[in-house]
């Protein structure tokens, strides 16, 4: 997207301060979703089941637990995500709830695995994952 | 499941409330959403006054609280309006953590107002908003 | 709120330091919540009501919203405050889903109105709340 | 807890299933919850590894994501839990925020495991977890 330049000029510390805004690393966001209707019923795991299809379908890295499902990935692609499970939900449901937990952290990627090994690092042992 | 009428009245006040349901309004979520950033001190006051610059001036409906803003609109519309919430914050912040709820209700708009009425009318009285 | 003191004692930085972690102000939490059944199909604000009587005659100071109610108070009053909610729900909804945000912030109370006036005082305008 | 019965009666599987509605599983709820200071900047782990390791020794079951960390339990054992990670947590950091949600399915217990293993049976295949 970024057309490679020749000859780059020297770097003032205007423009590192806007390079430190360059959309590559920066767009990677972790979200975690739960989405449910309201009319279904007690049990919505069919429902839950069609998102997770569409999680899976859309290649971007995920982890699924009994609360919700976390993805990796730039933050239209993941929105989107989230919002063709919304579209499908309501084709059948006429109130849907959901919740949504975006952490963004400048630079970094990978942390669908990195922020849990942190904290087993830290405390020098595994932990029930 | 509405069946197909042929040699249609003219409109009566039951099917502009029945067009109600048609999918341009469908679209209509109530979203509350706080977004902070964990890398600039206990006062992020700053922070959120820019967010609510933001907010206010995308012209869609919304109502303040004290632990975040109800956007109510089509899904992006709002959603654009917290991206662009995002992308200011990370400007200068390098961690920012954002909570969104989404409540979707088929047909349903105004619900910035009627939620609230709804209680208070079947409690019978004013509660504190 | 503090009364003037007259000839106050030399207090020393670790004296300040150990006030500051005094229990009093300290335990005072800003929490919102909402609680809704999964069961009981698209109209909830039956069920919402209830809960809006507990929390009404809890006499903690609150706020509700479209999307909500604030609470303030100590972590144990608030939180009686939710889990009696979700007792008087679960009595006849199987299933029950509750969102809960707290902030806790150190010496402060009084944010029900403070946070909102903070914001309105950096733009030096009122919002819609 | 629960009393020593001599000459237990015949159960039938219609006793066995009311029994299954008895208040003592209808206790067990599943709550994620995220916990960070505003105050400590962008590096926390220090801070939620004090957290798992309060889970950790609480006995109860959880599983620990990278947004959060599940835990299964009656009531008043998991909330004390989150309960006891904020009083940890307040002794150094001056603004803590946290995020909580609460599943309750009437008789439902085991579930952090049979959430995604329904999920994973309607779809006919392993997910990421």
């Amino acid at each position: 997207m970024v057309p490679a330049k020749r000859k780059p000029p020297a770097v003032t510390r205007r423009q590192r301060a806007s390079a430190h805004a360059t959309p590559r690393n920066d767009d990677t966001i972790l979200l975690e979703f739960s989405m449910s209707p309201l009319t279904q019923g007690a049990s919505v795991g069919r429902y839950v089941s069609r998102s997770l299809e569409i999680i899976d379908q859309s290649n971007l890295p995920y982890r699924l637990n009994p609360m919700g499902t976390v993805i990796e990935g730039p933050w239209d692609a993941v929105l989107g995500v989230v919002k063709s499970c919304w579209e499908r939900m309501k084709e059948d449901c006429d109130r849907v709830s959901t919740i949504v937990k975006i952490d963004y952290r400048k630079g970094k990627t990978g942390r669908l695995e990195s922020k849990i090994a942190s904290v087993e690092k830290t405390l020098g042992r595994k932990l029930k994952t």
